[in-house]
């Protein structure tokens, strides 16, 4: 096990009563500013049991944070508390809601320009206001941690940023408010979730036996939930699993102690700045591909995934490495998410592009080893068509 | 899942390189009181590293916090931190010198008889003075939680408090110090994390399959490194997972959102009062006696418990049930661990004073569904000896 240190301070109130709990978790003197994604937060009513749980407290209101939030916008929001003179933030969305808002917290009271937020990758925050959030759509766990992923350029900039200053204060994870979202955010939440699982543990093996049972246990779980969450969405059991998995999934606590790769997110980020892919179908694609393309160095770690999660008894471990890869790209393609380019009507004269944008962002020594080059991610992207 | 409410702020340096992170991790002004056990962390070199570690800042120190740590013992530590006007206590030890740590820093500034921090369950606890821990034996997970245990009259007296005033800002655990401790105590952390584990895992199913993912994971990891660690007190990664997995067996994690047993737990908490059985080793007698004594109501999870941590397959659940508490029962007696009230010298004439004991603290409806009467609990103690 590597050396490490864990702190994540955030409060859960989890279960189908708990909205009403922010009228003890926000504090009693706060002027809010209540961030929000489109009009689904409206229609379904978590907007109206958010206002009403505020009681008495003053609040304004800000809408319209982009799927993969854009800097541009989140300075209106920015612009907007510092003329309200708002004190605290209370997200209620998904994770371009929970992220934006991180941003907005830290930019609030920074002094320069802001997008050296994202630029410093957090380094340079040194402050940020208190904020909670209102969890309606389980995928992300920016819910539970203290990184967000920022965009600009209309999209071409997709840069993650991280400073402990932006833990959230507390989280409400009510199952009950994912339930009417449509199938299509539901498949991209589960597989969001599961990529940031394998993305900490499908490396090389350091002793961590804690995070690597922990770490299948979470897989196990998707796998059995995921499809049940998608057949059935009033399945509270299913979905309330499935939202506690995704945020644990990416809440430190099975990346303390153990190498991490994150290559599949950094060139998916490109796809989606590039394409518009969803995140998570920009993950479904690149990672059964990353994992074949460096199923070698991965050899002990996903022959063990295989055994371990998917009980695939095989003697050879190479064998037993490829037959976990088939299954992960299989979960996914049954959970109604393509897992080659082409299926989004990417072709091969877009690969360079991509490459292009790593370098220019300066993704050259991705990986748990920082061995992942261009020119490898090129043979993964050709590998993924 | 039962809704659940989920906070721990405790701060984690894990690793062989981390007593000297107090250099940090201490407040530069405070003004500390360094408490701890026996002699062996000033033997074993803890003491003089954390003192070390501590640089200019001014400190007193307060040693011979007793195994099931007592009150009276610890009014001297709150007599010494009031007249030195400690602002920071530094727990370095094991369970009971944290425990003990615990009481101290709501004693400290406690207007009224310290002793209602105890009698009050810890409900009339409204501040506490920070602190920190350097855990020397993993075991009890009270570095990562706010509760504790503190005896009083002699011993007679047993009694958990809890409040969130009592989480440590921080614990430092470094997996080498405590390679030197005496086998014995070693196995009886061992016992005790996985009693830990199953007093919030055996209960009945509430569809929490992400905390039973979790529970069955670090189950797992004991049953690994447990006769590794006897073995070979130098095998790092032995001892790091035992130490990491102590911790999270009571952290609050695998317990939010589930139903909770700790009728084991009580009933021994009066064996160790009553005949000073080592704690573990009072939860290695009780335990098998009580999961033989409700395998009724526990079927479904003993049943889950066997196959996915013991790997039994067996078709008939109530075999399955039986064969999975005895490999419990074994796996306690290969650590060393007896689990007769024989092999400590009790024998039946001393039941009813642990039955009175128990129903004198008011122990008269225990487990998960409150039906551990005292005559279940007399039942239970007879099948254990």
């Amino acid at each position: 096990m590597l050396n490490f240190d864990f702190h994540n301070p955030t409060r859960i109130a989890f279960g189908d009563d708990s909205v009403p709990k922010l009228g003890k978790l926000v504090p009693a003197a706060a002027r809010v500013l209540i961030l929000y994604g489109g009009e689904s937060a409206e229609k379904n009513g978590t907007l109206d049991a958010v206002r009403a749980a505020l009681g008495a407290r003053a609040f304004v209101e800000f809408g319209g944070i982009e799927p993969n939030p854009r800097f541009e916008t989140l300075m209106q929001a920015v612009e907007t508390a510092r003329r309200e003179n708002v004190d605290f933030l209370l997200a209620v969305g998904g994770g371009s809601v929970i992220d934006g808002t991180k941003f907005v917290a830290a930019a609030i009271p920074y002094k320069g320009d802001p997008w050296e937020i994202v630029t410093s990758f957090g380094t340079r925050v040194q402050t940020a206001i208190p904020f909670g959030t209102v969890l309606t759509l389980p995928a992300t766990g920016s819910e539970m941690n203290n990184g967000a992923v920022i965009s600009r350029r209309d999209g071409v900039d997709k840069l993650p940023f991280s400073s402990r200053k932006v833990f959230p204060q507390f989280s409400v994870l009510d199952p009950t408010r994912s339930a009417t979202l449509p199938q299509r955010q539901v498949a991209n939440g589960i597989v969001d979730a599961y990529v940031h699982i394998l993305e900490q543990y499908l490396t090389y093996p350091v002793g961590a036996l804690v995070q690597d049972r922990l770490a299948e246990g979470l897989l196990q779980v998707l796998i059995e939930v995921g499809p049940r969450t998608l057949a059935e969405p009033r399945d509270y059991t299913a979905r309330a699993n499935l939202t506690w998995t995704a945020t644990l999934a990416l809440n430190g606590l099975i990346g303390a102690g153990v190498p991490q790769d994150w290559s599949t997110h950094l060139i998916g980020h490109e796809l989606t700045a590039l394409f518009g892919l969803d995140h998570a179908r920009s993950l479904a694609v690149v990672l059964p591909a990353m994992l074949s393309e460096r199923r070698g160095e991965k050899q002990e770690k996903l022959a063990q995934y295989a055994a371990r999660v998917w009980r695939i008894e095989a003697g050879d471990p190479t064998v037993a490495a490829d037959a976990g890869i088939e299954r992960t790209r299989e979960f996914f393609e049954t959970l109604g998410v393509p897992t080659h380019l082409s299926a989004y009507g990417i072709g091969d004269t877009e690969i360079e592009r991509v490459v292009a944008r790593l370098v220019e962002h300066g993704m050259t020594a991705l990986g748990e080893r920082r061995e992942v080059t261009p020119e490898i991610c090129r043979r993964v992207l050709a590998s993924a068509l």
